[in-house]
């Protein structure tokens, strides 16, 4: 678990509150910063520099949706902060990326803390990473903690032709960036669930020791995964819950974005069990094994230890052994031991050990 | 779990709400449809090819019953849509074949979604089968994601004379077509009741290491019927309480399958428990049988060692070895051996190992 | 889990709501109906044989208790229903003996629906029988799906001279019949709880693997109390809030049987963590056993290996070796033994092996 | 647990409610009663020994705190509630003692029995002792099983020159009376804590089969606290919310002993959680034991097998083995026996065996 | 546990309610008092001896903040609270260090009692500091149960010119203290977490058995923590709950503590899943190091057993041994010992064993 790790960073004990600081696992490249406004009839794509262009962007009557990607740099922070009047508590709670996914409603601000899951590229290390929504009268502002690249179908659908997305509102632009969030969670989830596909298969056919690993790593994953979708579907019925902010015909696709994230749950969940599972079919499969190294061992020394012992007896160097002068001693013996390994044998098959 | 596989197809990230595309594990045959209109007086039984003909037998002020086999042709299914007017994501829903069980209700129509499960021939693979229902005035439309033969006994129903069946409406149509759906989880969990009843004599008799995989397999079947039977309970409850919607005479119906549904989770969660302390038995079993393995070697070995140690001490070649030129010594060694094995025999006796 | 047998009935998939037909493990012996009829003053004692003489005796002012024997007849039941004019709904219940158990009001008629366990010669299987209880204005039908015969104490309390039993309506009567059903969960839950007292003693003793057999039997037995224990709490809970139906002055019995139902499930949940504990020790067992039975071997082993090794080393028949030439070489060998096997068993008395 | 005993008894079944008869395991000795009223200014504390003198005292003005020690004499104790006008079904509850802890409120008599634990000599033993308590006008009486001498300080506390306690009425002196019998509760977690304690200092140096046996008692003492604390809970919310009955200024005193059963639950809780974890520990400590007994085993085996293997080919009688004459032929042999030794120390060196 | 020890000091059962007494483990130190009184303009620190002097800092206008180090002194506390005119339940629960953190309110007084987890040097005690704080008009006194270090960053927050701090009443100043003992949590937690991550990593190396030990502790550790979490929880939903006492703007305050009690619950709990997964791989690599050991000896054992006792064959002395004269027998004899070895080494290759 990453998230947990030793470069996490912490506010001093007895900081005061709202104090501007990067906490957490941090991103440490550059900030970039996105703008893309648009009204019904005119879309407007821009790259820019720094907060005061931003302050005209946010006069701009058409709805501006700005992206800010990497939230480590507390200096710039506060000046998009100041210029779009952002509560400090807000700012304080979008750099830190250890806090669980929430919704704040301040007059007409509504700040969204989403979490997504990124799985590395030998998908071992499961990160969450932070994307913050701050929806006011005519903007939207999306802070990301590191480069995500998947809001490029969503800025095609907007800028598409006649698209029907220009006619809405800020609130349908955040659903629209949390529904992308989202989806990202039944990524990991599908790959999740073949791994232990996968893994049960290789289980089945008989379990080393890398697969407790595996099934451990997968299980540290769901509870990660799980952490995190519980407090998202708070946030979705917090929204749906705020009558007055939230229009009705925007309110049915929250509801849609509620349905995955229950689905989601619902899968983890699921994961879980099977998971847990697994372990079970891991274990016995250990013990199995463990038995039949024992009954090889066991067969084995049974069948020659009285065989050997046998053998010992007429090696002894006694002079007076009369066993030892017969004309077909050696070969009564042989016999003698053939008859005890094939009784042996008729025991063991009788226990169904060979 | 196959519903988590490989070929499962989901909605590229960012894609618009209200796309149609089949999503999940799709069945590939032809799509096939077939109505049935009845008045009290008249049945009438077609089979249709396309969308049109539909708009005249929703016309029609008979109770018309159409069942759209496969939902995989997302422009028939749009078609359909369109001649029936039912909102797209409403449709979106019936071709995704991933989503949980649930109801949804606007202006006069109501969408079932419904799960079925189905074991597979040798009964190894329980599949999800998925039914949407779609009532409204006049008309009862089910989408079948597969063929389903179970229906048949149901149009009898209606075909015989005299039927008090036709004097009802759409949503008892709903609740017979929703009872069929729920009767075929007491097919499998009996399936499945007997299976581990099955399995619980013969690892009674001695527990192998298929057990532990079929436990495994009998324990995901119960895991994915009840993912899908807490939904179907809430559907049903959230029917129920559409006041406006649902005629109290038929309510009562409703009430009846909701019965059966907690009866049907009351079995899950009895089996699950079952099953969970047949794993436990396994175990015990298998720890068993280590034992019984480990105490055939100590018994042989610990009654052989040491007498084979005495046949190696008079197997030694030493000029000075008094022992060796007696009389009796071969004799009396064998009696020596004789009384060790004596003494081990009554000590394991005394422990009960032999 | 006999209830979940081979030879369950269940309707056929798509029958017609109502549709009369023994379902569950059904009893096969005659069916036996008897009548008994009270006022304050009279008491009427009698046997009878068709369904045509009970509409007399439920015209009979007196407060007429009707007792079936035996539920599998439906041409019988009918007749009985039609007679006593019982919901076709309600004879279905009361013929399907897979149903939990559960309370129905309709007009002024009640259907309660009970369970009672019953252990069986050999206290191996537990039976769940079902009693089923109709109770309208001035009769009570108690419909049995095999003959019980622990309602004797009732008829006598019943006949007693000057009973306040009889000044009391059907409702009483009810709660005393279900009192009596109640109590049997007792008899029951004594006969596991000294069970799994004397399996507890013995595991202490040394735990054998019919324990475990035990254990499980003991757990499965349980897991069917509880699961006809929590819907009889609800039943009772339902009777108790109907206000309008049941006299205040009764509710007071209700609410004592209720209590009843609290301890037995009281008694079960507590039954089941000692048994989950008694597992647990078992394992325990099992694997000191193991552990004693490796030791024997290890300290039989490590001590005689070594020491056959030395003997086998002087029975090298090498021409030059000089200690077999030796004056005490004999000697000195069985005194190096001694010293090894010694040192052995010092080594194992430190780790306590021995 | 003693207290599902053999020597249990039971309602025969079908007794009408209100038979007066004791129940569960009954203390056997004389019937004693004691008497303490007192006034504001007057304190009187008597021995008396029938009914009759009851009522007497019952009609003193003073407050009378009637303590009877014993239940099992029927009646008696129903004189005893004739006397004091106690209700049937509250005197077959108090004889019961087989039941959980809980309050009736009847007209101005409230009734609440208690359970309080108690330690056996060896402290193996729990026992469960039950002290009934019936305040009413100007009266407490209390019922306990069997003599307990904990009462004294709240005597000497009421004796006590000026108390506050005497200007307070019945409600105050059933607060005091239940939080001595709940401080009881603290003790013996208190004991079950510093025993776990201790378990856990000895299994972590090296866990023997007696310990499993000793997790396994305060398991089950554990349930058997639970299983009457979490009842005590429910009854002391219950009487503080009888607004009209308890004073306020008496409510924030039940809220006391409120909190404190809530923290014997917490306490009870914790234990079982730290109960649990020693299980684990234990039996981590078996299988480490099992590994260490096996290592030493396959060490001196695996040594000595090759060992003696290579000294029984020279020990073979072939007339032609070229070896046997060679001149430093036995020190040869012994030279690689010698380095097979090494090799194989290395070798468990390496694998951390040794 | 140390919490649970057996230096514990409890009440004497019967003790009248609101006795003063130290209880649980107590710090024996000298009790330490200081005060910190300041307005929107003046600062002043002081330290100060007996309860008389801190009569005069309450009567000051500003707002003061007394802190007592050491809750053992009875007379002192006694004192303390009649100055300050708090509640003797209110100072029987400050001097009382068993109890679980709650809230009270009493007219215009607030009683918090709060705990803060403390590591040993080792980190292996927990051990929990209690902190009491008692709000009322003007003042803020913080009952402290041994010297805690960590104020001192908050007295700087209050002495720094122009504090924002000092604007504010005593709630935000109990925020403000609660804040810090909170953030220790997190200190312990992210300890705990590391310790985990390491321990996961060497257990993935390699389980020992002192690993088990160590999971053992930091389980104990964390069901302490959660058992204080908790409470805590509620606690400042109570506080947050009391709508005239806190005012809205301090509020936001309380609720952002709040989200750190949850977080911190979220993190406990996923700890708690994360090491009970730690034991199962710590057990799953126990079982695979026995399960390698037992390969290592029944791979020597199963080669060479056979072959000792072929070597054993020829060992014996019988006179007519036809295979002893031969030529080559010997060399056939050791080709034949090959063969086997061959054979048995291709049969454990073929069985992954080797």
């Amino acid at each position: 678990m990453k998230d947990e790790g030793k470069t996490t960073k912490r506010h001093p004990i007895g900081s005061p509150p709202g104090t501007l600081m990067p906490l957490g696992e941090v991103y440490s490249g550059a900030v970039e910063m996105h703008v893309l406004s648009y009204t019904e009839d005119t879309v407007r794509r821009q790259h820019f520099a720094d907060a005061d262009t931003l302050a005209e962007h946010l006069q701009d009557p058409a709805l501006t949706w700005i992206t800010v990607t990497g939230v480590h740099d507390s200096s710039l922070i506060e000046s998009i902060g100041r210029t779009a009047s952002i509560h400090p508590l807000f700012l304080e709670d979008i750099m830190n990326l250890m806090i669980r996914p929430k919704v704040e409603f301040l007059d007409s601000q509504m700040l969204i803390i989403m979490k997504t899951p990124e799985l590395g590229e030998d998908s071992h290390v499961l990160q969450m990473c932070q994307a913050s929504i701050v929806t006011g009268p005519g903007y939207v502002i999306t802070f990301l903690d590191r480069p995500m690249d998947m809001f490029e179908p969503l800025v095609k659908r907007i800028e598409a032709k006649g698209s029907t997305f220009r006619r809405r509102g800020p609130e349908y632009l955040a659903y629209a960036v949390m529904d992308i969030l989202i989806d990202r969670y039944y990524t990991v989830i599908d790959l999740l669930g073949d791994k232990s596909e996968e893994l049960e298969e290789e289980i089945l056919k008989g379990g080393d020791s890398t697969h407790a690993v595996r099934i451990h790593r997968i299980r540290n994953q769901l509870i990660s995964l799980r952490k995190t979708v519980w407090p998202i579907r708070e946030v979705i019925r917090s929204i749906m819950g705020e009558e007055g902010r939230i229009d009705p015909s925007i309110r049915i696709y929250y509801s849609d974005i509620y349905d995955h994230v229950i689905q989601i749950m619902d899968h983890v969940e699921t994961l879980r069990d099977i998971i847990s599972g697994l372990m079970d079919i891991y274990m016995s499969a250990v013990s199995n094994r463990m038995n039949e190294v024992m009954k090889v061992l066991t067969v084995i020394a049974t069948i020659f230890i009285p065989l050997t012992f046998i053998a010992g007896v007429y090696g002894m160097n006694f002079e007076h052994m009369p066993e030892l002068a017969w004309r077909w001693g050696y070969f009564i013996v042989l016999g003698i031991m053939l008859a005890v390994s094939v009784i042996m044998i008729i025991f063991f098959r009788k226990r169904r050990w060979i």
